[in-house]
């Protein structure tokens, strides 16, 4: 099977070799996605839109058991809107994208298209909050939003993304930091349980935060190559945006008191983010959970009598219990199928042929081992439930082995530097907390501080930079 | 409770004296949605958005038991794609916003915002069909579109509204001719069993298709007013785009052929036709299949021992088979608890109170027809299940028979006038065909022919404008 498909095989850029030409083969080739005539901007195809919505699926049970209602906002915002809040306009005008006429006629005021909804969330808020018995306002969006970015990538950076942005108000600081570490929570879970992706949990430098606010909490992820991709982000605002957009309740005690805020959203990164986390060589590779086909049945043999029969028997079957395709296209080898669901990375591939028809039996191979396992016609049903789920819990743990080795200890900046030559991955250092040292490590070695983890550790007496005395833990790397 | 709740329920605009302005009434106090900065657009609030997420479901169900698949397309589209299908653009570039700067620079070529994505789907079709082999595709996106519209009304046209848009290519004329009546036929199912509205279905005459479609079908709806609403259209479009756009394949016979295309649609304007079609002077009236809350619990005298328990113990049972909310807002007295959940159209309201708990018994009382049952706590479950049904029919078939009574014939434009007029409604002629007739009604009466309903009947024997000989009757309405 490996000699006859080499060509087929080919056509993907050796993982090792070029990793970036290796991931946008993936994107192309395993029809997640395609380049479109509107610069920046991807067409999301039925194979890779099938991945979010699974994403989706997952995500939004999570957020609805927590109390989350979702509603929907304008794309666009008027200017006077976004020039509200100071650092988040200076955060983000530079990057929005500007309706400037409609309806056949130039705009009194120009609309900027959404890069993220605050601003839009906070003028209703106050336009909708008036008691403390209406707190706490746990509002989400599904939709579309758009960043004019200079160098974009599928899905890891496209002016267009889909993600949800979570927004809330609270009657208190503490319920709205509780809220913020909720959110993070269920990204964790969103990111660990359907994704098979390990997260490292912290805070945002003062640096790395989201533009306006107080605290940005994250959960980082380590792709292949050793490089970060910052998975979700979850922003406790305190009244940063509730005092200018005068976002206000009547209190228990009859006094009129500001809000306090959050907000929270992950993205069609995670797509890339999986890509990126499991990929090799033979392609894509998807977590059972996430994955829009779980078996393909890939019947070889197929004029041979009653083969065509068997396996839409077995469709039939297995398709009520898992995500089932089926495929008879006569027109291609055994091993060009073999290898195109490789490349789209379907969990198993169950193979039936005359001899197996025979021996009531049939052949599952595992995308993540390459295993094979015969197993009996009577018993497959639960033989795939289990294999499934032993291919989920092997890949996380395929990730966590993988982050274990490319988590790194630095005491200074010579050893920084050879490790993130050498390997990439994860760097813990000491940190005085100044942006000083933060800018240095960045200009010296491309890395930026990914978080200072919730899981603290002492490594040593002194910043790596600046060698100041220092408290905090840092985790860098180069990103996504 | 009838007089106790006047004041209340007098913050409603009666529904005979001034129906568009209890219109909007209903969708700012039923907290369905309201107004924004961005003019012409609307928040869709949670209470609006989960009647569309219930719609998505169902709708997105049928769609996937009959083959679609979903994707998403970008948002952008370049003015150059916009302009390759000549009665495309022409119907569609007068209500288009039109980005011109992005990242602080002015475009090179302007983008438009979708108004719909013929084009875009057209774009990429084109560069992803090959063979016969790879036909048809049948895929679909839910997002957002904007038309810049001078005149806006919360749902019913929105500059921006939120859809879906399925966009299909086919081998041959009759396959994708099939697919416009199969999308058709879904939209009436979803219309009729979700939303308890029945539909009138029919083809669009020429002066009503959509802008460069070879034939539009529509399910049309009659609303409180006597006005009709278009609910979803499904379109062919021959030839039309696939040429433009050079969509071919090679066909079985190794030769180029240009694909058959269709495109469908409903929207968030389905809100607006459910709030039309059966609200009345208390307020909205949900279908229960589509109502986010289909029971709310309203305990009396709370303040009394066990209410507040019991009532709970009834919502964690009954919230295992139903959507139910529990209402214990001590700050409002019951009758107040009460008209607000009419007005926001739950249809069935729980009344339990201390006698009640002692003849462990519950009281229903239909939004419909504000009957009351008492029912026995150990058969609740089912008492509501049977009523919930019983609701949903009763709703239809009151729109059924509102439909005949304001369903009428015209043999001549004397007659039409004095009905549009006087009850408004479907009116059926006979039509020669001709536009300029077509034309003169609409100058005349302000109705448009709403559609020519496949179930054919034979009024007279000629136009009822111009007198010659006509074999096409069509129904004609005012509409929104």
């Amino acid at each position: 099977m490996m000699n006859e498909n080499k060509d087929y095989v080919k056509e993907i850029t050796n993982i090792e070799e070029d990793f970036a030409k290796w991931y946008t083969d993936i994107v192309i080739k395993a029809d997640l996605a395609d380049y479109t005539d509107t610069k920046g901007c991807i067409a999301i195809k039925p194979y890779g839109y099938a991945i979010w919505e699974n994403i989706q699926k997952y995500t939004d049970e999570k957020f609805k058991n927590s109390g989350v209602k979702n509603l929907y906002m304008p794309l666009l915002i008027p200017e006077n809107l976004l020039e509200k809040e100071k650092s988040h306009v200076e955060g983000f005008a530079p990057e929005v994208a500007w309706v400037t006429r409609g309806g056949g006629e130039e705009l009194d005021e120009k609309l900027c298209i959404r890069p993220t909804s605050e601003t839009m969330f906070s003028t209703m808020y106050s336009k909708w909050l008036k008691s403390w018995r209406d707190l706490p306002f746990v509002y989400n969006q599904w939709c579309n939003v758009l960043r004019w970015e200079k160098e974009t990538r599928p899905f890891l950076r496209s002016r267009e993304f889909l993600w949800q942005e979570g927004h809330t108000i609270h009657e208190t600081a503490e319920e709205a930091e509780k809220r913020t570490m909720q959110m993070l929570d269920i990204y964790q879970e969103v990111i660990e349980e359907l994704l098979a992706i390990p997260v490292l949990k912290g805070r945002k430098t003062e640096k790395e935060k989201f533009a306006g606010a107080e605290a940005t909490y994250t959960v980082e992820t380590l792709m292949h190559d050793g490089r970060a991709l910052q998975a979700g982000t979850s922003h406790y605002f305190g009244q940063n945006f509730t005092k200018p957009f005068n976002i206000k309740f009547q209190n228990k005690d009859g006094k009129e008191e500001y809000a306090y805020q959050t907000s929270w959203g992950i993205s069609t990164r995670l797509i890339g983010a999986v890509i990126m986390a499991h990929g090799d060589n033979r392609g894509l590779k998807l977590p059972p959970k996430v994955a829009p086909i779980q078996v393909v049945i890939v019947p070889v043999a197929l004029h041979k009598e009653g083969v065509r029969e068997k396996a839409q028997e077995l469709y039939s079957k297995l398709n009520l219990k898992f995500r089932v395709e089926l495929d008879v296209r006569e027109q291609y080898s055994n091993g060009y199928r073999f290898n195109d669901w490789e490349m789209r990375g379907v969990p198993i591939r169950l193979e039936i042929g005359p001899r197996d028809i025979e021996n009531n039996q049939a052949v599952l191979v595992r995308r993540d081992t390459g295993e094979k396992i015969t197993v009996s016609i009577e018993t497959i049903s639960e033989n795939i439930n289990q294999l499934l789920d032993n291919i989920q819990k092997n890949m996380y743990n395929e990730c966590v082995k993988r982050n274990k080795e490319k988590t790194s200890i630095a005491v200074n900046l010579d050893e920084f530097i050879r490790i993130i030559n050498e390997k990439q991955g994860y760097i813990k250092t000491m940190w005085c907390g100044s942006e000083e040292c933060e800018n240095k490590i960045k200009e010296l070695t491309g890395a930026h501080s990914r978080c200072i983890p919730f899981k603290k550790e002492h490594i040593s007496n002194s910043c790596i930079v600046c060698g100041k005395p220092a408290n905090t833990m840092v985790v860098w790397g180069r990103q996504y």
